[in-house]
């Protein structure tokens, strides 16, 4: 693996801030956190409980908040800048771009259909598949082993993990990131009992849609509408091994956390938190600014939003420490007697 | 994506039903449900509480039942049948036909083994791969990406997604649906705790065996068995990110939802349904048409089976909901003092 | 699938046990469990409770404890041992060795970057992917459609199954086995929240390391660390459908149980058990020798280890009885006021 080295200094005019101490001139080749940085390294400490790092890491740079005032010697250079954290992922974000593959150009094999549309600046890797009539945007990167079924479309500056499937007629946004596995456009799990025993499929013509700047977790799958579109809106960050059953509908800059399943034509808001392993039950609403503990189970609609949600089956924040409190309560009480 | 035109006449005979009002000629492009329908879609009303909605649609055309009499003027076209939920899948049915890939055909490069047997009108996608002594039945479609492991049989008219792993010697019956990403036969989770602290790893020479007309959910994972055979019997379906362990047989026509893991040498009956992220323990046995509930864990058996199981661990419903309204009713007496 | 034959007293010497009874000359061509045992098979008996079945079992031959005396005529042949299960799995190490596949060479089409190394005695599937900059070690074997991303680092011995995904500069170790459809190294699910609304996501320039002996479960995901690593430590076994998370460690010859979540930074002691859809919670550090119940919810720091915790939000085990029969006494006295 290549190493890449800057200057103290060069990183302080990076992000903006200022050698307030020790040597611009050393050279800088990794990141790391404070507890586990090496000589060479550059770290940082946003709040007041790890400034007593400062004085004991080994890191060859500490970025700090512009008023920190060190109260014992520092052997490290210190860098200040209005907002550590922000100037830290600044740097995370140069050095990812450092370390990153060539993005362009293609491997082969690799399978195009017939009236395939591909923009400029796309990488297709090697074993990757174009279904026929796929529309590809610009600077869109495809990894190995990616299937992208028949007439999706799939916006500019898109990336797509390797072994990611996208299922026909589907519809990805700009800048999206899908990771590898994830799944996109399965069929709903919808059946019809037949009076004779056993069940009918029902088919699902309807297509999954991802807005722009929306990113899925590994190994996730998300299944397609009956009819209509699963969608999930701009913005919204869905984890690792969640899954979004057919005709849901998730609002903007929404999270999903690991392992959390929401069940078909259930609706949730823009600007929500889902904890992991969260339930969330068939065709019920739950409303903006909606936050799910882990592991909670919601089994009927919170229209109206605003509020924390937890246990099985969920009820509001309030409700459950109450019923927490009067049970611990009454068994102290019973223990006493 | 082409558009295919029926007019309501030609769907009202596809469905064996009758053009009760309106005009037979109007041209159909879409299927859509009654809130959201376009004109140019046709639509149904199943139930009473939607039937306000065949007033207000915009679609062209609205399936009713055959006792259905307007109340209000309608300008959609309106069909009879028997049962518009059937009729309306009847349809779903024929435009998944209309929109689905030619299925037949080898796209290169792929790849087959020694001694591969492969019936008639098969299709395999690019990068698929057949391992040596694999048996393909007549009308089988094996999607790009997809690994099949040596010595493993599939039955007539199977399909399997992309991505979609079958290890060596599993068995899969006839129309089956395997979808994209679901592994089959991997190892069971088998170890021996050693002496000297560690693990030694159990060898999984035992097989999985799929019956007909079984349907695999998106990164479902159905682990071989120690020896003889994990068992999925015909008809039963399973969702999306279900873990089925070594040794687990599911009987005829059960329901399996997302997330729900089945542990070890679990024995589950025949017409179950397992809500979403349900937990069933090792070597217990689940009877005939038992219900549990989304989340809740199952720990031991309930051979007899007839049931509806609820919480963690489960007990049946009775039981739960009397636990329940008993500590409500306790909170509510302890708040009123 | 070929059949490999062996004589009863093969069978005894290869697992250095004594033919006790019945006829050593008999062919036995399956290992079967004693109860689905068939003529032709041999099985085991290692708990006194399933000796009854040495008298009505069709096997062939029966290995028995070295103490084992029949108190009824049995028609199979016996060998005795120190240990039948013992000596079983060694059975079945022998019979998995024989069906196993030939594990060397290279199916074409498969891909090379540049800079590889690989080791003597590697297989390579058809349509594997090995990146620009990749070590692979000696008697590794790569499956179809593995992706293995640039710089990973892959010790001798290690067993990657097929479409498992290994994300670039990930560093797995020796004897390793990792199955189908696994993501490794994926990105860590790290965001910051804008002021203006909105979420830009945190970059993670970290890796994934597995050290040796580590079995990772069918469609698992491990998220790569922002910065350092995502550590899972020797000996270590995960089942299908696990999540584990950015910059969590995971100690030696720990167990964990499928569709378990474990949270951002989250660390896990030495011979641990995590059982099924367990839930770990960000940033707490579990203690060696912890037993987690499955489905428990595990909120807060147990360093200490040695203990079994249940229930979410989880306690240790003793408390959560207490809670359990204290409800369940309250209800009963309830019920006969």
């Amino acid at each position: 693996m290549k190493t890449y080295f800057l200057t103290v200094a060069a990183i302080a005019q990076l992000i903006e801030g200022k050698v307030v101490a020790g040597n611009g001139d050393v050279q800088i080749a990794q990141l790391a956190s404070i507890r586990e940085a090496m000589p060479g390294s550059v770290t940082f400490v946003a709040k007041p409980m790890y400034e007593q790092y400062v004085y004991t890491t080994q890191a060859s740079a500490v970025i700090v908040p512009k008023h920190f005032e060190p109260q014992q010697p520092v052997s490290a250079s210190l860098i200040a800048v209005e907002d550590p954290y922000l100037a830290f992922n600044k740097l995370l974000e140069k050095y990812a771009a450092l370390q990153s593959l060539p993005t362009c150009g293609v491997e082969e094999p690799s399978y195009i259909g017939k009236d395939v549309l591909i923009g400029e600046n796309v990488y297709r890797g090697a074993f990757s598949y174009l279904g026929d009539g796929v529309h590809i945007g610009h600077g869109v990167q495809i990894y190995p082993h990616v299937y992208v079924g028949a007439e999706v479309v799939i916006g500019d500056n898109t990336i797509i993990y390797s072994g990611a499937k996208i299922y026909p007629r589907c519809n990805i946004g700009q800048h999206c990131i899908i990771h590898a596995g994830a799944v996109i456009g399965s069929d709903g799990f919808g059946f019809i009992q037949q009076q004779t025993g056993g069940y009918q499929k029902t088919p699902h013509v309807g297509d999954v849609v991802l807005k722009d700047n929306v990113e899925i977790g590994a190994n996730t799958t998300i299944d397609r509408a009956t009819i209509g579109s699963t969608i999930i809106d701009a913005g919204t960050k869905v984890d690792n091994l969640v899954q979004i059953a057919h005709n849901v509908t998730v609002g903007s800059d929404t999270v999903v956390a690991a392992l959390t399943g929401i069940a078909g034509s259930a609706s949730i808001g823009n600007n929500c938190m889902l904890g992991g392993q969260v339930g969330i039950a068939g065709h019920i609403e739950v409303g903006d600014r909606t936050m799910v503990a882990g592991q909670a189970g919601v089994t009927k609609s919170y229209k109206e939003g605003n509020t924390t949600l937890m246990g099985m089956p969920a009820v509001e924040r309030k409700q459950f420490v109450e019923q927490h409190i009067f049970l611990k309560q009454l068994q102290k009480a019973s223990a006493s007697n």
